[in-house]
C-alpha cells in the first residue's frame, strides 16, 4: 500500500478468483468455466477484415448485441445495458443504488465478491444468514429498508430460488432496489427477467461467462425498467464509455443468435450434473441440489478441505471455502465427460485409501 | 435518472464521445483513431484456435502483455498494470489517490473526462487555466496539495511539456500524486516513463487506442513504483479482476511485439500532420503547434463552429467543443493522405464562399 491510498480504501481486502496455477496442468474444476469452446459463429463472426478494423472505436452502445439479447428474451433494448463481464455491472450497481446510507443486504453465504463492493463503496452491509438447509428464505428480505442483492441459483450453493419467491421480495421492497445476479439461471433455474416489466426496482444480471462459453470474452449485461438502465448508463458513460470491445460486441451477438448451441451445451451441463450428482452420492457424498453448472458436495469421512488437497495432489482442481459452515464441501464445476470420470476415478481413490 | 439513484450521482453529467454518426458515411476526423489498421501480428494472435478457447478465463494478471511492455520500455513488469482502455485506469487513480479531502488539480482545458471522474468520485476540482498561448505553465501545479492530472500533449490543443518540466511538477508535489495521461505521447513528445523510478508518486498513463492503431479493443496501461501499481490493483482486483479479455491480452502482446509497424505508422501520422498543419496555415488558419495525431487549428474569417457545420455539411466530422477560449478553434485528426485531400478541399471550397 502506498501513503497516498484513499484511508477508507486502505482495509480493502480484494475479491481473491479461484486459482489459475501455471505450476502443471489440472483438471480445472474451480472456476464454473464451460468445457465446451464458443459456438462456431463466434470464431466465424472475429474474421480478419473486422480484426483489421480495430484502429476504430467500438459502438459504446453496444446496439447490435443489445437487439440481439432484446430479441432473445423479449425485452427492448432500451431495458439493456452491456457490461465489461457481469462483475462490472454489480460494481456499477453498488456505487448506484446503495447511496443515501441505505446501504446493502445480501445473504452470508454467495457470491463472495458482494462484500468486496460494499467494501470499495464505504456501505452499510447486512449479511443474512442461510436456512440450515442453505436456502435463502425470501421473507428475511422483506421491508429490509436495503438495497439487495440475491444470487439465483445462489453459490456456491447451487440451490435456486422459485421466480415467484423473487417477486415476493422484489414486492416487499417497493423502495429499495433489489439486484438478482443470475449468472448460473441457465442451467435449469427460472429467471427474473419476465418480472422487469412489473417492478420498477428490480434489476436482473446475467453473464456470458458461464452457459455461452465466453468466460475468456467478458461479457454481461443487466436488464431492468428504463430508469434504472438510465442511471446504470450515466455511471458508465462517467467510468468507462467504451466499455466493450468490437470484438466482444461481435461475438456476443454471434453467441447470442445460435440458440441451438447454447440448448445443447447447456443440456449436456445438465445432464451431466445430475449424473455426478447420483455417482458422488452413491460413494458416500452430501450433495446439494443444484441449478447450476456446479455441485456443492461435502465428502464421507473426511472435510471438505482435506477432500480438496487429496484431489490438488492428483491433479484436480475443486473450490474450497475456508469459511464457517462451508468447511464439510467442496464447490466442484461440471465438466465434460472425460473430466468427470477423473474425477469420480481419484474421488475413489482417494475415499479407499486407509486414513 | 430512477429515484432510487445515489443523490451524490444525481447530477453527474457523463462524458461525450465524439460523434458517431449511423446516419451516413463521414470522412471521420473527429476521434483520434488511427487511420491505419493494427499490425498484421494482431490478425494472425487471433487465431481460430484461441477464439475457441474464450470458454477459458483470461489471465487475470494479463502477464504476458505486461512482459513485453516491460521489455518494449526497460521497466519491471511489477509496474505495469493494465486497464480496459486507458479511461478505466484513470477512473481507478482518481478513486485511488484523491481521498482525505485532498482533491484533485488539471488544467481547465484538458481531456474532457477528468471533470466527469472528479463528480463521479464527488471531489473538490480546481480547473487551472491555460496560458494565453494555449500551454501548460508547470509553475502553477507547484505546492497544490492536490492531486494532479496533466495530459501530455494536452487535449485538445496537442501542445507537450518537455520532460524535464513535468519532472519540476513530480518533484514540487512530493506529498501527493502528480498522473501523467499520455495518450498521444507517441507522436512526438517525450514520455515520462523514464521518471517513475526516481518519483515514487508519479503514474504515467497510456493506451493503445491511438499508437498503435486499436481503439477498438479497449487497451491502456499504467506505470509506476510497486507502491502506487499495488493500490490500483487492489481497486481493480475489488471492481473488476478480470478486466481484459483474453483477445485483448494477445492482440495488445502482438502490437507491443511489432516494434516497426508502430514506428512506421506513427511516422506517417507525424509527417502527415506536418504537411496538413503547413497547408492549413497557407489557407490562413491559425494551427497550435501539436505534437498529437491531430491538430487544433482556427479557420480564417470563421468562427470553428461555422466551420465545422460547413464541413460536416459536406460529409466531413471534426471535433468543435462549445467552450469559452476554445470556440475559434476545431480539433482535426491526422487521418490518411485521401482523407487529408478530402478535408483540405472541402475547406478550399468553404473559404472561397461568399459569406
Amino acid at each position: 500500500m502506498s501513503r497516498f491510498l484513499d484511508e477508507r480504501l486502505a482495509s480493502l481486502t480484494p475479491y481473491v478468483p479461484g486459482e489459475q496455477p501455471r505450476d502443471m496442468r489440472y483438471v480445472k474444476l474451480n472456476t464454473n468455466e464451460s468445457p465446451f469452446p464458443p459456438s462456431p459463429r463466434v470464431a466465424e463472426a472475429l474474421s480478419k477484415e473486422r480484426i483489421n478494423r480495430l484502429n476504430l472505436y467500438p459502438d459504446p452502445e453496444a446496439l447490435g448485441l443489445r437487439c440481439a439479447l432484446a430479441e432473445h428474451y423479449g425485452l427492448r433494448e432500451s431495458r439493456i445495458i452491456m457490461g465489461n463481464g457481469s462483475d462490472e455491472l454489480l460494481a456499477f450497481c453498488f456505487m448506484a443504488f446503495c447511496g443515501q446510507g441505505r446501504g446493502v443486504a445480501y445473504p452470508a453465504v454467495s457470491y463472495g465478491f458482494y462484500p468486496v463492493y460494499a467494501r470499495l463503496c464505504c456501505l452499510n452491509a447486512l449479511e443474512i444468514p442461510l436456512r440450515d438447509n442453505f436456502t435463502v428464505c425470501p421473507s428475511d428480505y422483506f421491508w429490509l429498508g436495503r438495497t439487495i442483492v440475491i444470487a439465483n441459483p445462489n453459490a456456491p450453493t447451487g440451490i435456486a430460488l422459485p421466480r415467484v419467491q423473487l417477486e415476493s421480495i422484489a414486492a416487499a421492497n417497493p423502495d429499495n432496489v433489489v439486484i438478482v445476479d443470475e449468472a448460473y439461471v441457465d442451467f435449469g433455474a427460472e429467471s427474473a427477467l419476465p418480472l422487469i416489466e412489473k417492478y420498477e426496482n428490480l434489476v436482473v444480471i446475467q453473464t456470458f461467462s458461464k452457459s455461452r462459453n465466453l468466460a475468456g470474452m467478458r461479457l454481461g449485461f443487466a436488464a431492468a425498467n428504463e430508469a434504472l438502465i438510465g442511471d446504470l448508463n450515466t455511471i458508465k458513460s462517467s467510468f468507462n464509455p467504451y466499455n466493450l470491445s468490437r470484438l466482444a460486441c461481435l461475438a456476443g451477438e454471434a453467441a447470442v443468435r445460435d440458440r441451438l448451441y447454447f440448448a445443447e451445451c447447456t443440456g449436456r451441463i445438465m445432464r451431466t450434473r445430475e449424473e455426478l450428482s447420483k455417482a458422488l452420492r452413491a460413494l458416500g457424498f452430501t450433495v446439494l441440489p443444484s441449478s447450476a453448472n456446479f455441485v456443492f458436495a461435502a465428502p464421507p469421512r473426511m472435510s471438505g478441505g482435506e477432500y480438496y488437497l487429496a484431489l490438488k495432489a492428483r491433479g484436480v482442481l475443486v473450490r474450497y471455502f475456508d469459511k464457517s459452515g462451508l468447511r464439510d464441501f467442496v464447490r466442484i464445476t461440471v465438466g465434460d465427460d472425460a473430466q468427470m470420470r477423473v474425477l469420480l476415478d481419484k474421488t475413489a481413490e482417494i475415499l479407499e485409501e486407509p486414513k
